[in-house]
């Protein structure tokens, strides 16, 4: 079985502009393999000592972020590049209380578009997953492994990073050490001539601002390449002329339209956020998400970031957790903030983040598979009747907090396809039905 | 106050040939700034976002291994360069007991060569700590942080990394999945050839191969650089010919002179005893270190190895760990291999570490310093009265385990000059005054 794509969407990495321009430009999307067929482990992607040549991974080549070699890629995010810790402290970690269901797996939904129903289990394989957990009443009622993701292995959270960063924020506002009425240029200086400077942070966190970025992968002057081409922490080419550094490049981002219009999402917004949050704070994203969440959570393993070649962290894309950790998280949020016994993230921020933001901004953007949603604090607001939100990455990473039904999901994935567009058919629907499922009303 | 440098010796890394050969080559010694005006808190090392230039540290042009830029690197490698994990597991962590004494730090001990006493204090800044814990009678006595180390950073240990491989060597032998009788060539037929494939694992273990492995750091055809080279995780430049990582450059490595009959303490046997170790486990290092050794313990961090760009982890030198987590490695090593409830290496195998290698070979490699010492599986042992035995890196880094005292040090530093010989004079006299102090005999 091969899985169709309907349109690649490229990654954020250098040297693969060609690769994607040719993907772009061809009639057919291509095939890939399944996830049975692309299991990292079955593939003996980086086994033996050393791997033989055909089943090394590297960096410098590109090769990481192939497919199915990102299926091996995903868990192993700082065997290729320098990283940042985000500590969780030395103490005993927060013990989750477990009580697992085996009436889960045959549950049934019917994939969007689709006409035949799937069962939950079979959804696991078609979206590529890595890992799931689930808390009902923040208890583990399921939880899964596959591929080259262990309880104790971490995996990169892509952009649900994003809504970690913006979870900062919000409680830094909630805190008064942040006002998201001011310009981000009074933040940070170094922006005032760019597009961001004379956007206000409340802009920045539900990426609304007016900025010139493109994310044609096909165009090698894209601001998306040159993002990537900043961040990326090996030397420059010989003749490199642009950008070092994140902090580098986001002065160069230039306006483009009106700020507070229409929601676009840009990845550069979130690393401006990460700066402002930077300065206002004056610890960096990954001190500050230790200190403020992760040592507060009791997580049980250390996160990390990828830095850029000066120790920036990649506020946009850069977080790994273990996934258990990632179910924390989200049960934090359910809570209104509270977790392990104390109040972690103010409950002001939680409900800033779960009453959502401006859906006619949102509908601007043309997300057809998310109608009615909105974004706000860089999380994704369903406004169903449960008042689902989510945290999203490319690849399929997910954090679904459905309060109704008193349900976190935690899904870490490994699908060929960047966008979630592709995956959220059998995803969406099978958290709904899940909720409705523990709730007994199904 | 200034500490003279009395011969420079470089470190494993690429770029810095040039410097290093002036620097052998100048007359007099360079001076070095002391601990408290290197202080990498005080100086501001890669603080701010970004940091200001003059205060940034990068891998690439090699500044991260520069004095005093080096006290900040030590406890931060991991943002400089790509890293493999050995994780702790994700239980809860052994719990360290506390008799904290107040006496310690007025200890006073004569330096070698010394005629004024010094106080324990005293020697802490003078050699260059990070943080040093000592544990007698398996509870914490006595614990500092200094600079850029904190309870919940790690540090790099450097060669102490060739301890933890012998003793999982030793561990593997005592299990026998590993035949120190056999020829190194048997487990890694790729060594067949090199001056490694006619010696027994026991010689590697040793460290009395008869291998051409030139340190002369002013020679850049040395083998010292083309290890490093081979094992840089960053692209080769253009031109670049030579092997591409540690296991294209260890069957590269010629005989010379026989095997058995001298100590030579050469970092690449241990990169060799790893491939090894790796072939007769079917697991890497950093693996099998955490199956063996680092889960059991109870280690309240994550560890983690820097890896060459095929993954494979720097066995030789390329450990990080809390300091803590160090100190509760010796403990388990002073009671005979038991620790956290479990026999964790056995006692056969840590009885073999104890008693020591081959003296008169251990004598022809001029260690003037540590007469009457042997090496053992990766191991320093002094022979001394108390049954002293060391793990020693460059720089400072220490493990010092005294049965008869019941006591163990663990040190982490960034003395200015990478050889021991340099810190020894103000170490080993004060860790044996304070043994004898601890048994109540001065």
């Amino acid at each position: 079985m091969t899985v169709r794509a309907p349109r690649p969407l490229a990654r954020l990495l250098p040297g693969l502009a060609l690769l994607c321009a040719a993907l772009t430009a061809q009639a057919a999307a291509p095939a890939y393999p399944d996830a049975a067929n692309s299991d990292p482990v079955k593939l003996g992607w980086m086994v033996g000592s050393p791997p033989p040549a055909d089943k090394q991974i590297r960096f410098a080549d590109g090769s990481y972020f192939r497919f199915p070699q990102l299926r091996w890629t995903v868990s192993h995010f700082r065997e290729l590049m320098p990283t940042v810790g985000v500590s969780r402290g030395v103490g005993a970690p927060g013990k989750l209380q477990y009580a697992l269901r085996n009436d889960i797996d045959a549950l049934t939904f019917t994939p969007t578009g689709a006409s035949q129903p799937m069962t939950w289990q079979d959804s696991l394989a078609a979206n590529y997953t890595d890992g799931i957990v689930v808390l009902h009443k923040g208890r583990v009622v399921y939880e899964r492994y596959f591929g080259s993701l262990t309880p104790t292995g971490q995996h990169g959270a892509m952009s649900v990073t994003k809504s970690f960063v913006g979870t900062l924020a919000a409680l830094l506002a909630a805190e008064g050490k942040l006002d998201p009425a001011r310009k981000v240029a009074d933040y940070v200086p170094e922006l005032a001539k760019s597009g961001f400077g004379d956007a206000t942070v409340r802009q920045l966190m539900d990426m609304t601002t007016g900025i010139r970025f493109s994310e044609n992968y096909a165009d090698p002057n894209a601001e998306v390449w040159q993002h990537a081409n900043a961040g990326n922490p090996l030397p420059k080419p010989a003749g490199y002329q642009g950008p070092q550094s994140y902090y580098e490049f986001l002065p160069t981002i230039h306006g483009e339209g009106k700020h507070g219009e229409a929601f676009g999402y840009r990845t550069a917004n979130t690393d401006a956020l990460g700066w402002v949050i930077a300065r206002a704070s004056g610890k960096s994203v990954p001190q500050l998400m230790s200190e403020k969440i992760w040592q507060k959570l009791g997580a049980e393993q250390d996160a990390y970031m990828t830095v850029d070649s000066t120790g920036t962290a990649f506020a946009g894309g850069g977080l790994n957790t273990g996934l258990r950790d990632l179910a924390r998280f989200g049960e934090m949020l359910r809570n209104n903030g509270t977790y392990n016994g104390q109040q972690i993230v103010p409950a002001a921020a939680v409900a800033d983040i779960r009453k959502g933001g401006d859906k006619a901004a949102f509908a601007k953007a043309g997300y057809s598979q998310l109608p009615g949603w909105s974004y706000r604090n860089m999380w994704w607001v369903s406004h169903n009747p449960h008042g689902a939100f989510m945290a999203r990455g490319v690849h399929g990473q997910a954090l679904y907090i459905d309060p109704t039904a008193q349900m976190v999901i935690a899904r870490y994935a490994s699908y060929p396809v960047a966008s979630n567009k592709a995956i959220d058919p059998t995803s969406l629907p099978a958290y709904h039905a899940l909720a409705l499922h523990l709730m007994g009303k199904r």
